[in-house]
């Protein structure tokens, strides 16, 4: 169901336009508006799930086709030399900014211990 | 498949000890032995998998699986009022130290962004 008041349903519905890099019937990936390394996507389901708190056991395939898809478009974008991170954060104290699920992936430059 | 010199396989089978926090038929959850925050878990698929790029379409459920019990655990650790991070590193260069998949779940304390 796509929520008219979230800017990745939007996104995902065409709505509104994003540096789109990879699209299927479950998700979309595109990058983030705000990069924090030379490679920095964020892949998200086409159906609002506002974090991961609320992903279900009948979630879980789609929830295993996000991070798959993750690691893919991660190694089409040039990074399965040096390596990638992926991050979900859960709640606005862990830097949740947008309630609907969406996997960080960056890549890139070195990535220092611990992740934040 | 167990695999004789991987450490985490061998905390799966129980031949080494770890501070367990859930385990169920397809994965385990343990203290990370280098904590970086008050909480600091991992969950690994009792199923060998070297990292996230040797995922197949068939893991997409263990996958996703491993990622909702992240979020049980984290929650079921007193995480859920203040968020948490889940992390997955891919590749030495960005951090990934052993080479059995491992969900890393942080929480307790405030998370910076970039996450690394």
């Amino acid at each position: 169901m796509v929520e008219q008041d979230c800017i990745f349903c939007r996104i995902a519905s065409g709505d509104i336009p994003a540096g789109r890099v990879y699209e299927d019937d479950q998700c979309i990936a595109f990058r983030d508006t705000n990069p924090q390394a030379p490679v920095h996507l964020l892949v998200i389901p086409r159906e609002h799930v506002e974090s991961l708190d609320d992903v279900g056991l009948k979630d879980e395939p789609m929830l295993g086709h996000l991070m798959r898809i993750a690691s893919r478009i991660a190694n089409d974008q040039g990074l399965a030399e040096n390596g990638y991170r992926t991050v979900i954060n859960t709640g606005a104290s862990a830097g949740q900014s947008v309630f609907h699920l969406h996997v960080h992936v960056l890549g890139g430059r070195p990535l220092s211990w611990p992740p934040g």
